[in-house]
């Protein structure tokens, strides 16, 4: 099945904006989670095709759902 | 981060759950989105870690959202 919108960028929109909202800055968020920061930046650009583990990680160093990152309607 | 639970193992249950709820034989699923149902089989026995992209495609398949997906807080 094909698509009509790109997930990876979607999901790179609504982490950046959930980031900002908390307050928290890329490098931080980078830190916290262990992932490197610019497999971090290349998520948040829209670039990369990020797995379930590494949402589920981010999620929680957010303290928010996994579902909460793919909530694309909400954007 | 460590995550105090599996994702694979969560996303997994959750999918399996959702498509036999539409009354989806993984087969027709697998057909259907496009995946190999040995793939599919892995994924939904929580011994894959499913990239983004793909959890998008299902989701799409079951006529889901991403996030129904991800909302393991439900099962």
């Amino acid at each position: 099945m094909d698509l009509a919108y790109d997930p990876r960028k979607r999901f790179g929109t609504r982490l950046a904006a959930l980031r900002r909202a908390k307050g928290i800055s890329q490098e931080r968020l980078a830190l916290e989670s262990g992932l490197a920061r610019s497999y971090l930046s290349g998520i948040e650009r829209g670039i990369r095709n990020i797995a379930l583990v590494n949402i589920c990680v981010l999620a929680a160093t957010l303290e928010l759902r996994p579902a909460d990152l793919l909530d694309f309607d909400a954007d």
